[in-house]
């Protein structure tokens, strides 16, 4: 909660989307934050001001996204970002205005989901400890992209890991066999993608060293597993300010 | 147990190599089977009749596996045969031997593991009720192919099971991606191979359809794996006399 | 279809429920049936013979569902039952009018899962295989009753199948331990349940003997999951004269 | 390896037992470590003074760890202990011998299995952020107790998050069911045992929040699972002068 135990005052922009609507019913449901303006594509902007937002969740559209951050960051309002398409010309803009806005926290994250997060963390954690590391993605069939989005970034972090700790090369005696069989090869990773109906969206990590394996496994089996996330990301934000890309960098692992 | 409750009298051929000393501890450890003959290369084969054999195990090569079931044929001994390359051409002579030996059985199996045979099947009968099916084997990291023979022998069962029932082809989104991510294609069957030390010998199936899925997987831990299904067989040869193909035909499924 | 390839006219009962309104959309979504007839509470049932209705599905309530399945039996309509309280009692009074209406047939289901109830069929079949069987069923934590109904089935036609095929008891040393560890007795099997915010309902059948395990898994992610179950008895109920109970009775599984 | 890339030279006690037999040969294959003494009972110990022992590996047994250790610590000899048995007096009386002997280090380790270690500091980690965790611990049918005693620890650390993050109590609306369904009670966290022949040591920490599960798994296929272990306490405790209880400890997790 802010000072004083008042719930946080939170604005949403985006708030008729499918995503931006689920935040605004958690961000009523919890008992520490308050909606106070709900904002979207031809509605003003300033009734955030007017509401006295000190929070704003933005998921917009790329084309957009930078003038909202803009208004808030001058309007000394706080933001978490779940809307695409930040590259590096992006981030330096907003690292540019924040210098001008002390104290103020712009949170960018590609991911909400805390159990995607952390399966990332510890994947990466872990790999340098086993002999080999593999990821499988499992989606619902109507999904356009193999591997997924999150299986590459996954399967990087574990390489970057590996490559720092100096592992060997995987083990691996495949000699015969048909195409495509051992998987897509990421930076040393292999990342196999199953499309199966009914699936939503699934993650195994597979390591294994002599005598033993380990699996991490992330299950998203709703849209609103990211709602967790945005709200630590509301709760956290006052306390870093500044550009902080990744919602992990919130989470205090000990 | 063979007429009046007496153990069935057991000859293993191959009775030295890493497989046939586990069937003979396994033979001796059941009270309903014994241990009459044990035989290797350099061995004198009629040991096998000196000692009454009723029923051989053959895990030999398929060097020998044929003069060696010519053998038992000729002196009324079932056989229970593991050792592999039985082509078309063997098969038909085996036929022609046993025309002439009416009430010898011969079973040739592939696979001797009652988990493999009842994950084949199971995955074949319930095929046709989901929408997506789709096969992942784990093994070590020493296996020279993949996928596994047991894999591509799995795809090709799902595909002929949905093919007798009409079944629409599997969907698939997929548009952009990674060469390799969605596996290997058997029959129109994906199948995903993952090579993780530590690992011995796993595989699933996995079928979906609208809001849920169908999970079956086999775990092979330990080489002894395939001594029930020998047993198994052991048992029920004398009861089927002819050639037969395939453990399954002797497991009753109700 | 029925006869000349012409869609099989469905009536709904209970359409504005939660799950009849789900009934009516697949109805309508699929290509061999279509809807005639949306009877709820307070309409009135008549409708169905007016347009004609083939097959009714009934997702009603105990308190009116046998006055439904009298009305229909009388007029020819087959019907489909997902509404639960079948006693003896009601299921003998079904078969007495049933005795005067040949051709008419009647289903009733209490699981229209297909998914559910292959895992039951298969656990039931390979149980005698194995040295030992567990049942693990997942749930969300607002669920009253652990555990499951489906699984203290499931753990029944376990027990029942390991009973006709003269199975020994399941080994377990466990001497020392904490009270529940072990999970709850049903019939000689033992059933563990987990109450875990995020999930649905799942279910794992865990089958072992010497050196390999297999593991049956069920997964509902959704509630339509009960839909395709649904449809394959409206479409088989017509061959099925007479009183059915159990979907699994028209599943053809070779 | 130790100064100028000598190969450490390790004493194994305990060298004839089963788990002793493995750590030599473990310490005889890897490239940076050199087997130069291997006692058991009824052995001189000052064969390690002889050989030069840097670093002792004690798999003994709790009567004679003691004596080993006073003798190793005396004559400076760095020691990897994987022997049960120690309470707080005997840690605190190895502690008053390190005092006097400034640069020698011992590691007492209840477990050398890395991925069991992983799990649970994994476990605990993410304990916080999920309304929901739960222990399942799966082992073959010989084992006497139940939990084992990794899953009480694993159930104990988890509880200790919680409670230091201030989560509040997991959701459970269970009513009425059968006795143990629900599993053991430890410090909160339910715990649930399987014994299954076929199956060898395995866990899994099943952990669920608003629409997502995070599942972390160990399984311990064989007996070498914990030579990996062994060999990292070789290799690093050089640079622990002193007590230190845990192998987790030099584990650099970033």
């Amino acid at each position: 909660m802010s000072a004083a135990g008042e719930p946080i005052k939170v604005g949403v922009l985006g708030a008729r989307g499918k995503v931006g609507a689920e935040v605004c019913r958690a961000v009523e449901a919890a008992d520490d934050t308050e909606l106070v303006a709900s904002v979207d594509a031809g509605d003003d902007i300033t009734a955030l001001n007017a509401a006295g937002t000190e929070v704003v969740v933005d998921f917009t559209h790329p084309d957009v996204v930078m003038e909202n951050l803009h208004h808030c960051i001058q309007h000394g309002i706080h933001a978490v970002v779940g809307t695409t398409g930040f590259d590096r010309g992006r981030l330096d803009q907003l690292e540019a205005w924040l210098a001008d806005a002390p104290g103020v926290g712009v949170l960018i994250a590609p991911n909400f989901s805390i159990g995607a997060i952390l399966m990332m963390r510890f994947a990466a954690q872990a790999a340098p400890f086993f002999e080999s590391v593999e990821v499988v993605e499992l989606h619902h069939p109507d999904k356009a992209d193999a591997p997924s989005g999150t299986a590459g970034r996954t399967a990087e972090v574990i390489a970057a890991a590996r490559r720092d700790a100096g592992s060997a090369p995987m083990p691996d005696a495949t000699s015969t066999g048909l195409d495509g069989a051992r998987g897509a090869d990421v930076d040393g990773v292999r990342v196999h993608s199953l499309r199966v109906r009914g699936l939503v969206a699934h993650q195994e990590v597979l390591l294994g060293t002599a005598g033993e394996t380990l699996t991490i496994r992330h299950d998203s089996l709703d849209r609103v597993s990211f709602t967790p996330g945005v709200l630590a990301g509301v709760r956290a934000i006052a306390d870093h300010p500044g550009l902080t890309v990744g919602l992990d960098a919130f989470l205090d692992l000990g």
